[in-house]
């Protein structure tokens, strides 16, 4: 490929910030170097395959430093894997940069390997050319064979759960892109989500269904009902909100906690009769987790909470089931 | 992820465009429309895994055909599969588009999936966000355990081959970003460039390198010396011109032929004792294949051509080994 060449040189960029001797995950025959990498998957496996880009502008104000993007270029990634329920094994990625600013690879490739470190995957290879300031990310995981949490597996009778609190990173951004100042500990909502890995990995085998909250809780559910063909009914005051959300909640639920993207927490749904092991998972992980309703036969979703539907409650980014 | 809406929809572009019924390679358990892809590796195989990423005006200018960018985007990274000696398998997509044009996406997934389905890989995930035009694209394949073509397995007396011919590519970028008009024929070279899939495989047990040409001949053979900690001694008058380059060549190797990227073609290392193999396979295929040169133990890069050195041969890319 005729990549124009970067100031630092795109081999400088690949050997002195993302070249590394050592690799947190196993199965990497060869990794960065070569016109591709070799990787070895052990039998027994499914592999689980996902790609998030994040454009400067769009996916994060150009505000946004260096080091919190690389951190959440993978973050996204890794919460579709949590969502899968899938262990983190090897990640491919294409940089675009209009320039080869040596402090800010620095700081961009100290969180990206800041999170990648965390989770035990590996950088094995990918792209580095000259453009608009964009990351895309393709990462690799597996789940024993048959195994993996989809989303079209819910079953009338489920309770839905959600981990963690909604809304802080929706706030965070809105308060952001307005002007106000914001918080540190809300501002981190946005910029630096955790994605669920060891939750997912729980969840094998005890969740019919499972996603990851990234367009907002609603729509989010709603892809659940879609593809399982089926309704829920949940209960709008059980939502866990965000503290940030507390405070502008009012008694009602805020539309941040419903329809905001960003909190990259999961929505599953388990039969009662698993009930004694998600306990389990609860009280062993320490996670929060909430339960929010139950999915119905009927495909509809019905919201319970009078004050609410009043209040002219709508579904952002999906027009198929409606509020009641 | 909160991305923004294109006028179209996410979903619909999805839908329309890249969602497709039937998948051209085996163990697509689950594609487009969970949180990742479900894919089930057989075992017995490593699994081979590049990306590239195209961005408009860099990697290709405006005027390109959207059926020419869909094809290329797929091509290049294919091509790293060659090199490998993979057989592809499965691949994700990251798409940016400033807008969602129906007829521009139309033609591009039309020369996406008329070379997908070509080398039978299946698109199984991705991501479709508002942006500057830049296509990302991360291809999986695999190849017997243990077997993959490297870079870095040179050995002296290694014959050095080169696919097709060289130097079409990059006098047609050179002609057409000059403004000068360009033969269609010669476009093409550009354009459509053929991934060495079937020759890639062929290599397997045979040569004992192998790169393919995107940066020149002249840097890429480069690689392999490098990584290889070997050199070479190569004659330029065996290199094979392409027949638009042949027509400017006046008796001599034009530097589009040594140092122009995008060709596409393989240049590989394959042992004397390995020749008769090597010359079945090129009857079987009926593939071009040229011997260049040989591989020597000195780290050096030799190119024996009078004519050539006199008129100032230079490397581009790359400055560890010197011509004489």
């Amino acid at each position: 490929m005729l990549t124009p060449a970067l100031p630092l040189g795109e081999f400088d960029i690949i050997r002195r910030f993302f070249s590394r001797s050592q690799f947190p995950s196993s199965g990497v025959v060869k990794g960065i170097g070569d016109d591709a990498a070799i990787l070895h998957p052990e039998s027994g496996y499914d592999l689980i395959a996902a790609a998030d880009v994040l454009n400067e502008g769009i996916h994060f104000p150009k505000s946004t430093s260096p080091h919190a993007i690389g951190y959440k270029a993978l973050a996204v990634n890794l919460s579709d894997l949590a969502a899968m329920g899938a262990e983190p094994l090897w990640f491919t990625m294409t940089l675009s940069l209009p320039e080869a600013n040596e402090d800010w690879l620095s700081e961009f490739s100290r969180g990206l390997f800041e999170i990648a470190d965390q989770f035990g995957i590996s950088l094995v290879g990918g792209d580095t050319v000259k453009g608009p300031l964009s990351i895309g990310i393709h990462v690799l995981g597996r789940v024993p064979e048959g195994m993996a949490l989809r989303r079209d597996g819910a079953k009338p009778g489920d309770k839905i759960y959600v981990s963690g609190n909604l809304g802080g990173a929706a706030l965070a951004l809105k308060r952001g892109s307005s002007g106000h100042s914001v918080d540190k500990d809300l501002q981190k909502k946005l910029d630096y989500p955790e994605p669920r890995i060891d939750l997912g990995r729980r969840l094998l085998g005890v969740a019919n269904s499972c996603i990851d909250i990234s367009d907002g809780l609603l729509a989010d559910l709603c892809h659940i009902l879609e593809v399982s063909s089926k309704g829920a009914e949940i209960l709008a005051k059980s939502i866990p909100l965000s503290e940030f959300c507390q405070e502008i909640a009012q008694g009602s639920v805020p539309d941040c906690a419903l329809n905001g993207g960003d909190d990259y927490e999961l929505c599953f749904t388990v039969p009662k009769e698993k009930s004694d092991e998600l306990n389990k998972i609860i009280s062993d992980s320490g996670i929060q987790i909430t339960c929010i309703g139950e999915i119905s036969g009927r495909e509809k979703l019905i919201i319970k909470d009078e004050e609410l539907a009043g209040a002219g409650l709508r579904i952002s980014g999906f027009n198929h089931f409606e509020p009641r």
